[in-house]
């Protein structure tokens, strides 16, 4: 018998297994596909991997220029940067099972169905253990509209080795913008249809606004408030549907045990509890926040509670970040969503030309630094411009101890960096 | 009459006095050269901006193959590439200018000198102020070296148009070994000489010498344990001299009001006081850090005493960054200071690769993650690896909170980022 199963092994399956060996927990992970999930597979790894290539050869087709750095004859090679990418997310699959290997976990390449509790223990396949730690992820929602089986999902575009002539986005949130940003910069017609009046979902609106203007300078088309009825009618070599990802439970044998489920996602609560003692949850599948860093956090709440010690998840102050060229990223409130809430929230803004290093690396790029008050407190920052996706990390930090503005003052950013915005903007407040 | 007269208009001087008039009082700022000091104008600003040029030209001449991206005629104009900078300085100076103008501080084109003090305020070219905040800076240290008149320094080397076939570097701190990268990058002979048996100086030993193998499998030759007793000897078409600063009191008039000095730097305490009461000084002038961010917190605390409000220095927290390609970057203890200092400190680290991103975006570079511990407080960290320039300040904002491992566990980093190698470290600490 072990003393924790966990189904699925992706960012908070993998995390929570490294962390229960870590505690000597005897642990069981069942994986059926490669290790990582979809995030190192199919997800973020490979396409930020893809978009890296994708911003060199921006500045190799000219973006250069403006720094005295001249390309006659710049190329991409797509398929070898997408050997390069597969070289990486071979590397980090690798090193995820040498690492849970070497820490003891036994990994079975099953799919796993839970058939019941027995004795106060649940069996899985047969295997038996007192905790059940849930992690099966998320697949891609796909609407049911007319050729919808001719359509790509993240999985088949971030496989394709070449560049499609027009490519057609249906969903412009995340991870739809960053497909439209990478296959723009190599070379191919991008169209991408948003059923909502706006790009990037819950992002600050005002960014969201900004980062379609840069992208439609640099040609690709929006249709917003965009009703598709059929993939066909889009006109394009190639169609990706990313209208979002809903919960992986079929299957799952959650009936078994009466675990309680909502629209489809695994109810958990602040300490990643299930309705059924002893089994947990983390990840995508319970439909929170969809983010693998949050699955990573949820992983650690899980484990330190199965563990008895004292975690629980704060999900006030979990960024996000797009990776289009230029990033953008946010952390906490929008000043609408802060309003929403009855916070009587305010904004202050500053473009991040007040960083120095950011104007001598970005020429002509306009960018944005937005930060959210609930009085003397910080309580949401957004951004837009390289490379605030490393940038927003600071705001972790600072928004994870609530720190008044006062005390970010007396923070120390190196200079010159684009991170000294965030303290520029605070002073700005 | 000034309620505050600021003396220099570099960093320390020109934040000292936005802050000053933005609490309403009546300031008046000397600068006899270009607002924004050595920094903007000789140093941090300018050197970025051609080390972003060269990094793009490293890309183009080869690097960026990795990543699929190809350029058969990659070159660098490097007149170019300087009045890009030219551009960013004139930029950043002028709207300092405009800032400060805007804010009402009265600034004067001399060289400052003060009179003395008269009925309780001191007297500076005539002008009458009860308090008196220096900022006159530093200049570069000069060797009693024959033909040292024909060496550069900082100031030359960024304003030369044209790259030398061979250029020596007597120095291997982070300046110089910021100009051999640049240097190098754009395809001058570069050599560098170092009197220590290492470079870097202060920063982490094995930091250090990783940084050293890179730049010189790039073609950089280092001597060390180096004495140069000439500029000639060195067969170098160009010499740059960059073994420090030095305070820049002199002509000041410091004796005329018994300021405190020892070996020419003015001695300040914590709340950047001298020894005569009303007096304070900030930025290179004290000769504690050397650093423009440094000069920018000492300027905030000296307004804040000097307005009533509680501030004080704690240089504990104190980022310093090489703009190398790769860069380092390290805050706080060393192994090596902390055990001088008789702490009973332990290092834990990880390779850079353990960033899914870092691995992504810099094939088959070696880079480095390293914290120091006091027990379970993270008293250092030390990074080789790009962007550590912009993640450090995620360590700057944890250790200004004196944060200790299980809390740093509980900052969500944003996935995929170099960023997250911090908490990573943290949990293979």
């Amino acid at each position: 018998m072990h003393d924790l199963i966990i189904v699925g092994g992706g960012p908070a399956g993998y995390r929570a297994a490294e962390l229960a060996a870590g505690e000597n927990l005897k642990t069981l992970l069942f994986e059926e596909r490669r290790l990582g999930g979809v995030c190192l597979n199919e997800g973020c790894i490979p396409s930020k991997a893809l978009l890296f290539s994708a911003k060199l050869y921006d500045y190799a087709k000219g973006g250069a220029a403006s720094y005295g750095v001249t390309c006659n004859s710049a190329a991409i090679d797509y398929a070898a940067a997408v050997r390069h990418k597969d070289k990486a997310v071979d590397l980090l699959v690798g090193s995820i099972e040498t690492s849970l290997t070497k820490k003891g976990v036994e990994i079975i390449r099953e799919r796993a169905a839970i058939q019941g509790r027995d004795k106060g223990v649940f069996v899985v396949n047969s295997h038996r253990a007192p905790s059940l730690l849930l992690c099966s992820g998320a697949t891609p929602t796909l609407p049911p509209i007319a050729g919808i089986e001719s359509a790509m999902t993240n999985r088949e575009i971030l496989a394709l080795t070449e560049i499609p002539e027009t490519l057609a986005i249906v969903g412009g949130g995340a991870a739809g913008l960053e497909m439209a940003s990478l296959f723009n910069s190599v070379g191919c017609k991008v169209t991408v249809y948003e059923m909502l009046d706006r790009i990037a979902g819950t992002f600050d609106r005002e960014i969201s606004g900004m980062l379609q203007g840069i992208c439609e300078r640099r040609g690709i088309v929006f249709h917003l408030n965009a009703k598709v009825n059929g993939i066909s009618e889009l006109n394009a070599d190639k169609v990706l549907v990313s209208i979002g990802r809903k919960p992986s439970t079929e299957g799952l044998g959650l009936e078994n045990i009466n675990v309680h489920t909502e629209r489809g996602a695994i109810v958990t609560d602040d300490f990643m509890k299930t309705s059924q003692p002893g089994v947990y949850a983390a990840g995508d599948v319970n439909g929170k926040s969809m983010l693998a860093h949050t699955a990573y956090r949820e992983a650690e709440v899980a484990i330190n509670n199965i563990c008895g010690k004292k975690d629980m998840m704060d999900y006030s102050a979990i960024p996000s970040v797009i990776y289009t060229n230029p990033e953008a990223a946010g952390i906490g409130e929008t000043l609408e969503s802060a309003i929403a809430k009855g916070i009587e929230a305010r904004e202050t803004k500053l473009p991040m030309g007040y960083s120095g290093r950011y104007l001598a690396e970005n020429e002509g790029m306009d960018g944005i630094c937005k930060l959210v008050w609930d009085r003397n407190r910080l309580v949401g920052a957004h951004m837009l411009g390289n490379p605030c996706s490393e940038v927003i990390s600071t705001l972790s930090a600072v928004m994870h101890t609530k720190m008044g503005a006062e005390q970010i003052k007396k923070i120390v950013f190196p200079h010159p960096t684009v991170a000294e915005i965030v303290k520029e903007a605070v002073y700005h407040a």
